[in-house]
């Protein structure tokens, strides 16, 4: 498994036979002429394929029966040892890194050719020496899953690690992340580990390492430069501000969003600024929200049972049917413009208050805000029992009511808790 | 009916009492003292509470047991003979206006006191008096719905009327429209529509035309304009660019998103800059997308057995078990980052392949392409028979689903037409 990382039948028995294992780098003749890395596979794959990483940092599966010749260019079976230390610097804070995969953490887990991203301390210092100077970075792999595979049972084991660190003397956590989910994981520990009293990145890269585009080591070095200088507590996304190697965003973790499938600067916060930039080494405080520190108050338990509908022409409303049946307890709709949903739904929308389902509502737009008094169709969804909620955003919102069900005795303490501005989710 | 509009019961009894009609402007004395243009009333309200449209352009609902007074202070049953008639200019083009409902019909209607936004050609002549200098505009109410009422059966009556119409000497028709989903209607008119051979422009208004604020008279105007000078053809959807009352952008029909749900300029072009741009009474060429004008041939069916999923997690992936139980033939995905979902909907995604469903792969990053070959997870949702669909945005593939099921005799049809570029939904 180590050495053939998720290959079988086949394309495992084509590997054995020509001595060649995962994280090896290996030229193959086939239709044309390839170089790479040997890449690892998924369970679900088939077994007629294998996979390099090519230079480009792109991937190419290759059909094994097209294969005229393989052969290892060079054995990277690097062990651990072989890498440089991190020197200890004992006048510089201490950081903690959480690995949990993604791109970030793809180039050290295939450079060694070890096929779990085992982050370990001298592997970071081997691909972002930069981060020597600035601390003393103590890494820890929790899971290595690409972000769009994370659930909330993920959430809830990142939430307890903080949270076991934070009377340590670590100056502030970084968790290394997929991009995909990114945004909801940040809203997970947002609501979890509101009031913490450290500050926390996560980071991510939109690149992986080994392209000569990648933004991850800016990003890692920016979001430890950030937990160490800014003075601040709280969870935040750091990743690139502009398509330039020049800032770097710190967003609040409630308030960010991807919106960009490729662009190094795909993450923006939404309606404001980040809450702050670091820009040639300095960080830039903004002041634009203003946010109120409460006491730390760890509630760390999510229930799944919600569901977010996104309203559109033609949407059947016996969705709500079986969001009810399902035995679901919260629904938040994606509604339309200022916070509607066709009047369509309003009978079904009915049915599940009077069955005691908390329904929220947030709006496509995404930016802006809900105002379910303007128009009468906003009134008559008020007086259905839809609760607007203002400027939170639609994944912000879902999470937020998984976290909300999860940690409520009943409806009315749920309602509470959606209705308090916990962590900045309401920023008007 | 007309004179109490939807109110019923006790409210109906006490307006009646009072002498008081839907339209009048009155005044109310109840906790503070309010003075405003009668509302009308929809059939799902109760009937505890008047409306009132402030001079603020706001609604406040006011209950019934709390008003002290109430008097007219205008009787508005202006007849529409009291209008003053628009001048027929025979040098002037013609072009058709076609009202659908929304905010951008509002004014006229409660204005003149009507319940129904009965927009004439007098009625719109006395709203906006500019637009009898640029064109001869005959007016037809298709119907008067808040766009987040209207349904794929709206779209389909929408595309036959224009249709009807494009044989006539109109030079360009404008779709007077609600904002919210105004860009679902305009994605269904440019598939159903593909190669027509004038202009065509959704229009609304984001403030109603009695706040100072109003964008309705400037984005009629300039889509007046627009369908006489820019000698053009296609689905346009033409809203503020800016919140100065300086320029309006036309956005293709299949790439625009409403962004925000208050702000003038809330609606984008994704991915690009608007088609045009009017500023000053000119109007700018953009020519960022290579447009291939096709044929005009008008297909227009829609089948609503399509469902949007939005992947986030924590999705119950037995809703993909609902979605075949209930008979639909074709979902699209808002998958997470370069277009995937968890593994945990393998499986599912596997059953609705085999019972043929088409499934389709867009991004709720919203802007940046689909790319499923970069990542081992989006390979295997390839495998597993999702389609992905470039940049096209979410809502814009939804409505294409629709169509091409409405207007193929089978799967492989279908799944030629979505991969078929039809009217810029592929832009890049």
């Amino acid at each position: 498994m180590l050495n053939h990382g998720g290959y079988r039948g086949k394309s495992l028995a084509f590997l054995q036979k020509n001595s060649v294992r995962v994280g090896d780098v290996v030229k193959v003749m086939a239709d044309s002429s390839y170089s790479g890395i040997l890449m690892p596979r998924y369970e679900y794959s088939d077994d007629e394929h294998i996979v390099l990483k090519l230079k480009s940092g792109y991937n190419v599966g290759l059909e094994i029966d097209k294969i005229k010749k393989i052969e290892t260019e060079s054995s990277t079976n690097m062990k651990k040892e072989n890498l440089p230390q991190a020197q200890i610097d004992p006048k510089l804070p201490r950081l903690l890194l959480i690995s949990t995969g993604g791109t970030i953490a793809s180039k050290i887990d295939y450079r060694t050719g070890g096929v779990t991203p085992a982050l370990t301390a001298a592997e970071l210092n081997a691909a972002v020496p930069e981060l020597g100077k600035i601390a003393n970075i103590d890494t820890e792999v929790l899971f290595s899953e690409y972000s769009e595979n994370l659930l909330p049972e993920h959430w809830k084991k990142i939430a307890e690690k903080i949270d076991s660190c934070i009377r340590s003397e670590y100056k502030g956590i970084i968790v290394a992340h997929g991009t995909d989910t990114m945004q909801y994981t940040a809203a997970a520990l947002s609501f979890t580990l509101a009031g913490i009293t450290i500050p926390v990145a996560l980071v991510g890269s939109q690149r992986s390492s080994d392209r000569p585009s990648s933004d991850a080591a800016l990003n890692l070095i920016s979001a430890a430069k950030f937990l160490i200088e800014s003075n601040t507590s709280g969870i935040y996304v750091v990743m690139h501000n502009s398509t330039n190697d020049d800032e770097v965003a710190c967003h609040w973790g409630t308030r960010v969003r991807k919106n960009h499938t490729s662009k190094r600067n795909a993450f923006q916060t939404i309606g404001g600024s980040p809450a702050y930039i670091v820009k040639n080494g300095t960080i830039e405080k903004n002041l634009q929200f203003n946010y109120v520190k409460r006491e730390y108050t760890p509630r760390i338990n999510f229930d799944t049972r919600v569901a977010l509908v996104k309203y559109y022409p033609g949407l059947d409303p016996k969705i709500i049917d079986f969001i009810i049946s399902s035995g679901y307890k919260a629904i938040i709709f994606e509604g339309t413009g200022l916070g509607h949903i066709g009047k369509i739904m309003y009978e079904y929308v009915d049915k599940a208050k009077k069955k005691g389902l908390f329904m929220g509502m947030t709006s496509q737009c995404i930016d802006g805000m809900v105002r379910m008094t303007v128009y009468e169709s906003g009134r008559d969804l008020l007086n259905l029992g839809i609760i607007p909620l203002s400027n939170m955003i639609p994944e912000t919102a879902l999470v937020k009511a998984m976290w909300a069900l999860g940690n409520s005795k009943n409806p009315e303490e749920m309602e509470k808790l959606m209705k308090e501005n916990i962590a900045l989710e309401f920023s008007d």
